[in-house]
């Protein structure tokens, strides 16, 4: 057994990376000042904040003014949702968005439909990706918002993002498009105005920054209306005293986990094909859902073992101190077959079974090399159990 | 001039306890398991979730399942008066509130009055006193929620809260009670099933935990609808990944904080009678604004020196190391006069030269002492320019 932790879980959440460990330590300890406040204890908490706009706004090659924070990627989601088509609802009251979205979108679209909206679901392929010129087809005049993710945090599809706010603007320039960018922000490259995205989601703790804080990016002029009413913080558009620690700790884990994104990248590329290699030829009867190569990330890999459930394998590897998941954590819980999995046509058997495996800048080697060779054999010998 | 800073802006917000500061430190770093994961990282979470929820929960004497996180105090206003309208509305369209209710409560009522709600909102008496046969005379069988903050965190009233939610019930039993305990909480007996508050709000950031970090407690069968969906987190009450290391911090700070309560308050009593009677020995002139004795708390004292801008006093102040506030931090930034202030008809020359010394119990009385001695000084020193 290792004794380390083997934390292959990382799309549910992320250990915090050491630098950002200890910054936001030592914030939480000194900048404890009030951004609101007018004495120097608060101008210094609202400098700190103000560099951290503009350090995720460089991140994303925004304006720092276009940045609002919030208390992590489900608000963000649900109030880029919520605000936008409780805004703009004058214009038209249909909202489109695909059928493998996080909940913390098709929830918040499901109450929208109680309060009189139209929203169309759209089906991906069978890797989970969605056609952009499909999607165009089905906006109207009357489409005030597009909700589509970047990266599925359960299989790893990647969107054509850029194709797909391209054909969409092409069919109604009016026409808002929101990307939930909570799994690929830092992990790939963004560029909201060249992708012609106008509202990006992002959540800190999905990228080596801390729990309960996350980001907004609005685009100057779209309009959204508060979720949470009171002070004036955020330019009135998110009340409640920052979280200024937490709000350093994002932007410096962002900035920390974009740099070298092309070794990282292929570091994970090697970490995907070695459990790749090493699991399918121990057993060829694995399925992987969702992409294989290129439409997919290199940290997510989703695979089923039909026969074998996917609790009982997750059990059986944390003994080895490997830490994986069934399907995304927020879910994992409800003991309801995957949304995503049953979007993408995936069969009864390999719903059952799949095992989440996400990879992280932070793992190492000698953690996948042990991971690999560790996961077939318990596989073997629950199969040996199971018949 | 004092080498330490004196921090007499604890309303604003409070720097972390050491102690709480330290538990949360070692939790960024170690328990950074998705409470929702099913492997034992996750389980670790969510014990500690479990336990914090507890421990929040014996604080107030009520049942832990009845305990809600969220993302401080704005949100469970927000959560609270937004959740309950929307939910309860087939019972009547009223909602019964103050003047000088905090703007995370003032905000989402005039939100729910565009939605078609009727607010009433009461008039203070010039101690900032609700009185609870008054408010219950505006109860009709249609008032569905009536909110009213326990402290308020400008002049520091203390509410009659169990006698106003008796006179409500007494009204109508079905009349849900809304409390924004922000500011009382650890710092005053609080006991939701004895006083009859149904909903309570408070922030973990007022009582020497961390920022971003708050919860509600909902009294088991109130029926509440969700401010963010997505996740089944919080009975689906609240969705979002939690943020355990901030959760669990709050929870210690909860504890610690209610600790040797008398105390405290005996020691809060001697700092503000000490600076009264230090600023009204030298400058008779000046103004107390709100309740001078048994119907405020000991920790907050909002005072004027008519001609004197309070801005100009507290950048004054900060030379000297000595942080107050004018208002409050949330609208001090607009250069509006305070709303409390015009509810409990301070005089204009008041509602410019307002400041407000709020102390915690980790002030020292060698602090007090000098800032005692020092902001009469500074006055006089003011004064004597201006004329």
């Amino acid at each position: 057994m290792m004794a380390r932790e083997v934390y292959l879980d990382n799309s549910s959440t992320t250990p915090m990376h050491p630098e950002v460990l200890k910054e936001m330590q030592t914030l939480l300890e000194r900048k404890y000042g009030n951004p609101s406040s007018l004495h120097r204890l608060g101008n210094d908490a609202e400098r700190t904040l103000s560099s951290s706009r503009q350090l995720l706004a460089e991140q994303l090659g925004v304006k720092s003014g276009e940045i609002y924070f919030t208390s992590g990627g489900t608000e963000s989601n649900n109030m880029a949702l919520a605000g936008i088509a409780r805004r703009n609802y004058r214009r038209g009251k249909h909202l489109l968005t695909s059928k493998i979205e996080h909940p913390s979108v098709l929830e918040p679209l499901k109450k929208l439909e109680v309060e009189g909206f139209q929203v169309t679901y759209l089906e991906p392929d069978r890797n989970g990706l969605l056609d952009p010129f499909q999607l165009a087809e089905t906006v109207t005049p009357k489409t005030i918002l597009v909700s589509v993710m970047h990266v599925n945090n359960e299989i790893g599809t990647i969107q054509p993002i850029a194709e797909i706010a391209a054909a969409i603007k092409r069919k109604n320039p009016q026409t808002i498009v929101h990307v939930d960018a909570v799994q690929s922000f830092t992990r790939l490259p963004l560029s909201p105005r060249e992708q012609g995205i106008d509202v990006l989601s992002i959540s800190a703790h999905k990228f080596h920054g801390p729990k309960g804080t996350g980001a907004l990016y609005i685009r100057g002029g779209i309009l959204v209306e508060p979720l949470l009413a009171g002070g004036e913080q955020e330019k009135g558009l998110r009340a409640g005293t920052e979280n200024t620690p937490g709000i350093a700790a994002m932007a410096l884990a962002a900035r920390l986990n974009s740099e070298n994104r092309k070794e990282k990248t292929a570091q994970s590329k090697i970490f995907k094909e070695k459990m790749l290699s090493s699991i399918e030829t121990a057993h060829p009867w694995a399925q992987i859902n969702g992409p294989r190569k290129a439409e997919g990330v290199p940290n997510i890999l989703n695979i089923s073992f039909p026969g074998l459930k996917g609790e009982i394998i997750l059990h059986a590897l944390e003994e080895h101190n490997i830490f994986v998941s069934t399907g995304s954590a927020c879910h994992s819980r409800k003991n309801k077959p995957s949304h995503v999995l049953e979007a993408i046509g995936a069969e009864k058997a390999a719903l059952d079974g799949a095992i989440r495996i996400s990879f992280s800048s932070m793992n190492t080697p000698e953690e996948i090399e042990y991971a690999a060779s560790k996961i077939p054999q318990v596989i073997s010998e629950l199969k040996a159990f199971m018949s």
